[in-house]
């Protein structure tokens, strides 16, 4: 062994104290705090990626996602990294090279939708919308009809304008056109009414550590039947080897389970404990609480002026947007709220930068404690 | 809300115990066990992911990670995925459709190198050897000669294998041929004598849950100024989102930092601590460490009447391969050694499936309690 033919250098050698974090309240877009069960139930011992034990955890995992989801599909699984990668697992998968796929763009998530379509070779269309409106059945049958896509991408809950879009019935204008119904549920899974299956959806991803309380991570992602068969029938191969469906479907399903890559238990531990809480929980109370925590947050905002930006029948409880009053500087509001109080919430991105706040009361923070601390400090900020 | 539009069903509402896992010495080919100081650290309060406290941890991740890898590369970061996430990334960002790889296949992480390079369109040529040798140098020359490639692509510790292969010299090889040199470290960054910088390595790649002693879900990455260069110079965009290096860019090192996905910021904090025990420990000391542990390992097998499958002068300190011996069935005394005494060691993969075991002694289990463990229950079992 060679340790001595070159000289260690030790330039880049720090001399670090202990980490030592903030006690942040997080209420911006997430990511969210992790219910202290969760954050216990990270610290279970290591054991290998193909353990019997942990395969067990990770069939846990994928029964209680079903739940959340609502669906039966058995493809049913999370992609080993953040929500991010749940949007890029979906496209990678079912779009081939010249596919085309229409994107509902009335937000900052539906733009990244394009560029992501578009790496894969999508023939990308647009149908967009203003940033805090949803697109009404109409608009979404005429687009449609006007670019017979492959695939239709929605984003459920957009994180950037808190608008949520409404899912009832695509089912069968995308099934009368052949044609996937690609959902985006990051900020909906686990805190907003979503039902996969009634709805239709044949690709759904989300992300750990909003309403399902957990670390971020991990990128729940289902596939149903139609969305496998498009799969199974594509020409060319997946152009993307981590978050290829076939091979993690070996890993997850595969009889014997194949090595694919080293899942990040710790994270699965945490988010199996997420679920388990959710499941605890029901999703109907699960919801409700979300809507009436939300609910306080509106009235509240109202007493001091404020104003949400989404009309309330398309308003997500998990996460609101604010108007930022006339000669208010917005950053440096979430600046002091950061810096004398601890609480995170987050700017306005993209055509609503400078414009609103962003609001989340995602999962473990959906309580009034968390609408009582904030709505106090922005009364002492304003 | 449409709460009671459709029936929640509770078919996969699963009523599940608190997890309860097992206490596994892992002396496989990775994950290892997390440094009970990693574990501690993990549990630091979660922070928003632009929040400046994070930011401030992924500049400290990024400069201790030049440490360990012995580079200036200011490019120096960490992919939110496993070890292979950092594989697909350094071939996502530096291949273009028709770019020559030349790719030294001598184990399972070659011949996955190929795969992945295929899905980037690159014209994937394989220099191959048997799975336990390295490519000498004379080899390593006829093949750039051979094929004139963009990218050589070469794997310095084959977890599949146990081979270490030595990486001196061929900087001088790859710029007379203005070839980059892609290199995987997976299984050596932190354990292995390893010098980025000295031996003109252009790209590399590691995870955090080997010889860095944390959890696996994060992918250590450097590229140097010709890698940097070569991706600026691409006439094709980076046909990946998630991995894309000019995103990630702006995340990491842009004025201001632009969002790009949600750092598991969990796993930062304990990559820190995992790589503040290297820095503390110091890498000559750690290398040392590594290596008379291995030698421990040797020496005992050798009792055993056991025989390494790696010559002496390219065995790696980190894995051994230890071939099984004639009628016993490996798989049974894996099994025994799981459940009889929670020590996980590896099976065989690919072309060495049932012939040998692999044992890893990685970053906070290169101790002698873990060889000797490890010794005895062999001994028992056998």
């Amino acid at each position: 062994m060679s340790i001595d033919t070159f000289t260690i250098t030790d330039n880049h050698r720090l001399n670090l104290p202990s980490i030592d974090m903030p006690p942040r309240i997080l209420l911006g877009a997430g990511p969210s705090n992790s219910a202290p069960r969760v954050l216990a139930a990270m610290l279970a011992p290591t054991v290998g990626h193909l353990d019997p034990t942990f395969l067990q955890v990770m069939g846990e995992v994928s029964e209680l996602l079903r739940y959340a989801w609502q669906t039966d599909n058995e493809y049913t699984i999370a992609i080993s990294g953040t929500g991010s990668s749940g949007m890029e697992a979906a496209f990678a998968n079912v779009v081939e090279p010249g596919d085309r796929v229409l994107v509902g763009v009335n937000g900052y998530f539906g733009r990244r939708m394009v560029d992501m379509a578009g790496r894969y070779g999508a023939d990308v269309r647009c149908l967009e919308t203003t940033w805090g409106a949803a697109f009404s059945p109409e608009e979404l049958r005429a687009g449609m009809e006007a670019h017979r896509p492959r695939v239709l991408a929605l984003v459920h809950a957009e994180t950037s304008t808190g608008v949520r879009q409404p899912l009832e019935g695509l089912a069968e204008l995308c099934r009368e056109h052949d044609c996937l119904l690609l959902v985006d549920t990051v900020t909906s899974l686990g805190g907003v009414p979503l039902y996969a299956d009634a709805w239709g959806l044949d690709v759904a991803y989300s992300g750990s550590q909003k309403c399902l309380s957990s670390p971020s991570g991990l990128a729940p992602i289902t596939f149903g039947p139609r969305a496998l068969d498009k799969i199974r029938n594509r020409k060319t191969p997946i152009a993307n080897w981590y978050m290829n469906s076939e091979l993690l479907g070996k890993y997850w399903f595969g009889s014997p389970r194949a090595y694919h890559h080293t899942a990040p238990m710790h994270l699965f531990y945490a988010l199996r404990e997420g679920l388990r809480l959710a499941a605890e929980e029901g999703l109907a109370a699960r919801w409700a609480r979300h809507q009436a925590v939300a609910e306080r947050l509106w009235a509240g905002l109202g007493e001091l002026g404020l104003e949400p930006h989404v009309p309330l029948e398309i308003r997500l409880p998990s996460l609101t947007t604010v108007r930022v009053p006339a000669g208010v500087d917005a950053a440096a509001v979430s600046r002091r709220l950061l810096t004398e109080y601890n609480i995170e919430i987050a700017g306005g991105l993209g055509d609503l930068a400078g414009k609103v706040w962003r609001v989340g009361l995602m999962g473990y923070n959906a309580r009034p404690e968390s609408v009582a601390v904030l709505l106090r400090a922005l009364a002492d900020v304003l």
